[in-house]
């Protein structure tokens, strides 16, 4: 994902230099060849020049990697990652990450990984979780939210643990039931008929996610355990539920749990409320570390997209402001409703945004 | 999935006349607009004119119809009919049915249903399973599967309770998982940032079978509850197994759990064996009813493909032949082999089929 981010940036995004760090060096030379980055650079050398560093690792490395860049790396620069669970990594950062570390997660698919997989236009129309925390640097974020937009993604902040128990359901639970799916029809032959080889059309779509990676998804599941149990527990006490009505031929709540989900599922299916203009707001940002994080991250909890964002700071140590817009029909009047229930006096911006 | 049929026989299988018999006088008029029927017809009419009488409606009607249309057929008509469960209906046929119907059920996805969605092409490269009865006829055995290879479909013989288990697993546990996976989902909104707006695709691909028919998908499990029951407390160990190593932190379990099911994934994903030619046989059918039917579903259960088959009767009481050109390499041996097991003498074929 990493050599993807890196083609999307050099082809769309206008970004001429992006400097590859890989302990591979045949998978520094793939990306190279292939355009992915402009130069192969030692750890230290990389981040001792990048305006930002884009952490492309397991998520179990990410720590200890996170803690190597910020001290290699200049007071004003920006440290983002793409792993796939955001509360470890938030946890694990010192005074100094606290300020310039803002985790993301792109929710792309791809059961391939490699820079010979890599592809500009991966991230085009994906949400990409941001995870700001409450000392993050308001500079940094808006850095960070326009490298996001420039590849076609959508930038949402979220709160870690927030974002952890939301993929938890809809991501890694996923991936725990398509193996667990597909093992057990590996292991079942009715006299001799193998159920694998009988599978159709939608028992494929339904376990496309068996083929990930199992050594980088062990570690995703083990990193978000707790939020991934519960769900699994939940799922046990549906589908328990699902036997009950099937055993007492209870036809009527069997009907009214598929109705259930076939009205969610039109729901999921449905274009994207965010998907046109919903007009600019400009919104008081106090010098506080943390307030346009906040601010953020309010807005992404309620699923109003900001499109893009400027920030111009105030004196030092009083208020400046931020130019926020927005995605979505009537963003913008449940955007400034719900800032003011925070404390943030926002109002609709008058004037164009950059 | 009745109009599908009507358009693919007339378009791709040379069929002139295909009767539409419909209680719903649009669907009726939508059918012929499209051409998947030359003509609509009252019930008994058609049942009388016809040689191949298919029955596409609910499973839960099927048992009525299936002997009302038998009532009204001529001593030569075949009776099959396009249900996901094959046991109920077979298990309520009559001596007569016995003889004359032989179950079917095309293996193939379509969320949509209606004339207005028919496709002639949504047989090819599906299976089609047959459950043919012990007492079923060899010649209208022929003619199904005929029929069957003329849209592009795989007749693959099975026994009903077979079949059963198996689409338990493969299609009707999928089915309430799409359902509970997108109801949990739905119900869940951890601090404002509703979970069903964060899916990715990943947590798209496994719900798309949620949007199915209700209605029908109740019957249908209804119908096949004591192993759909079974399968769904199969998988409910695997996941409490999974939840158990994640507590644990039990890293090497997940992760060979998670290999075994990329490997069950990219065998599912793999060509199948049986693409190519496997050569023909010759098999010496006794003259006793369900020969054939015992012939074809032990080389279903084997996986070995019939490509076509064409019956050469012997003298009354005697023994006939049958010829069935095979698909996939190595076939033939291995279907002489399974053969001379059940006392069914065959050998290698000399001469073209037709």
């Amino acid at each position: 994902m990493g050599a993807s981010l890196g083609l999307a940036l050099r082809e769309r995004a206008g970004t001429d230099v992006v400097l590859g760090v890989d302990p591979d060096p045949d998978a520094l030379a793939l990306a190279a060849s292939r355009g992915a980055i402009s130069e192969a650079c030692a750890l230290e050398d990389a981040v001792a020049r990048a305006e930002c560093v884009v952490l492309a690792a397991p998520v179990t490395a990410l720590p200890d990697l996170a803690g190597r860049v910020l001290a290699a790396s200049a007071a004003d620069t920006l440290v983002t990652d793409l792993g796939s669970t955001k509360t470890g990594i938030m946890r694990s950062l010192d005074g100094e990450g606290r300020k310039r570390f803002i985790g993301g997660h792109p929710v792309c698919g791809g059961e391939t990984s490699g820079p010979g997989a890599a592809r500009a236009d991966l991230f085009e129309g994906a949400t990409w979780f941001l995870t700001p925390g409450a000392e993050a640097r308001a500079d940094l974020y808006e850095r960070l939210h326009r490298m996001v937009a420039a590849v076609g993604a959508r930038a949402t902040a979220i709160a870690p643990e927030v974002h952890d128990r939301l993929m938890a359901l809809v991501s890694h639970l996923p991936h725990v039931l398509a193996s667990a799916l597909v093992n057990q029809a590996a292991a079942s032959a009715p006299e001799g008929r193998e159920a694998l080889d009988s599978a159709g059309p939608s028992f494929r779509d339904l376990t496309r996610v068996a083929g990930s990676n199992p050594e980088l998804w062990a570690d995703i599941l083990l990193d978000n355990r707790e939020a991934v149990v519960s769900e699994i527990e939940a799922l046990g006490a549906r589908l328990t539920r699902a036997a009950e009505a099937l055993r007492a031929g209870d036809r009527e709540w069997l009907a009214a749990e598929l109705a259930r989900g076939r009205a969610a599922h039109e729901r999921l299916r449905a274009p994207r409320a965010d998907a046109g203009p919903g007009g600019a707001i400009t919104v008081a940002v106090p010098d506080r570390p943390g307030a346009l994080s906040e601010i953020a991250t309010a807005l992404g909890h309620a699923h109003i997209n900001i499109a893009d964002l400027s920030l111009r700071p105030g004196p030092p140590g009083g208020v400046g402001t931020v130019v926020i817009e927005l995605a979505g029909a009537g963003s913008a009047e449940r955007a400034i409703a719900l800032l003011a229930e925070r404390g943030f006096a926002a109002e609709p911006h008058r004037a164009a945004l950059h």
